[in-house]
């Protein structure tokens, strides 16, 4: 079950012609609610980066079940599924009123940022990350 | 393989403060190409709307191997995988200068613009989307 | 002076490259503001477009001072400066633990949703709207 | 006169729920098309960064005729209007077939990529901007 929310409204500019937010536009609600959960979790997403450690992302899927329009509010749960060595999977539903309008899954990857190489998820990160992991495993 | 060829120059505010193209414009970089396959398939996507059918993203995913980076020039071929009765089925890779950037799979479904309900794929958009399908099966 | 104040924080694509929240964005802040203005003065921007009435830029311009960067939290202050017959000019100033990092100013007219014609000002809105003007006038 | 014209297309995504361009967009056809001719005058915009010179917008002004839609072609004019010691002051004109949809004036300031301080326009670049200038004038 998802561990994390955060609650965003819908700009205008994230419309297209269709009157609904643009496909492409939901994983970066999902990326602005990552943030926050980073926030909860370890202080800031900055912090991470300036201390050397940065993710990227690696693989991503949707599915869209629903539109949200101008100026509603909706609801972005996030769960970790698993942080492997370098890399950790999260799952999201974007939600209104209890209706899920996109489900997805994300693959992002720790980096070093001096190099951009693959860099094991430093301890102090994955024991904060536990708390919103419905799985913890090992490898990958 | 894929069957159609656009190729896009990455503007500066698409890339984030990493110095590369942020994750989110690739699919964005699949939709114009598109609405350019279907300018050389149909006249225009446009003229699809304006007849009373558009088409909706029901799914897609996508995997990162590579950045682009601002002022590059990229390549996105799209190959539709299958026609069904009401939805289509498409692969895209984006390269640079021959390595695979990103490859994606997007699943729309088409609709008609009035009801928003779920429509066949028109008989003409049907036959001119053939010739750039790997394969084309009915069903779905 | 600026009677609405609506904090925003930065989100990481909408800074460029430079590092900093790419130029063309501060005018959202400015807009995304704008409508939380609306929701305090007259309960919602979209019931006033529902019930016929629009708006649009004719208008802007603005001075940059200052960069905002990712994560930051942001300030906009929003006063009206003119409530014109079809028209409002409203400055803004977005503002970081208060330097302020862009000051701007623009102009909208109000127009019928049905003809795109310029229209009057609604008087429950312009009555809702005095409480953010700096001064109110008539004519333009 | 312009003294540089770069065509475009609108995306889908530049559009908003009124069908037409969103206003903060027409700043980013500028600076697409600025790009462009940075690369005619000297190569590359990227060049100029690696040389440790880069650009930032001081200030800009726009006023809005027309809308764009959907798949139009624009095309957008550019000509400097004063190439000052460390600054240029740029209009520019976006028009469909003919007719002027915004009409804009920038100020850029160069800096020096690692201080970000003010720096003077090298001699090389503002020789060769001077071929788009209708004036050149020092100071400022």
């Amino acid at each position: 079950m998802p561990a994390f929310h955060h609650t965003l409204r819908i700009r205008y500019q994230e419309c297209d012609a269709q009157g609904v937010v643009y496909f492409a536009r939901y994983p970066e609600y999902y990326d602005v609610s990552l943030t926050e959960m980073f926030r909860e979790a370890i202080g800031s997403y900055q912090a991470m980066v300036d201390s050397g450690v940065d993710i990227v992302v690696a693989e991503q899927s949707l599915r869209y079940l629903g539109a949200a329009r101008f100026d509603e509010l909706i609801d972005v749960a996030i769960a970790i599924d698993k942080l492997g060595t370098t890399s950790m999977v999260s799952s999201y539903a974007i939600s209104r009123n209890g209706d899920t309008l996109v489900e997805g899954q994300m693959r992002h990857v720790f980096i070093a940022v001096a190099t951009k190489d693959k860099t094991p998820v430093p301890d102090h990160i994955r024991a904060a990350l536990g708390a919103y992991a419905a799985q913890t495993e090992t490898g990958g």
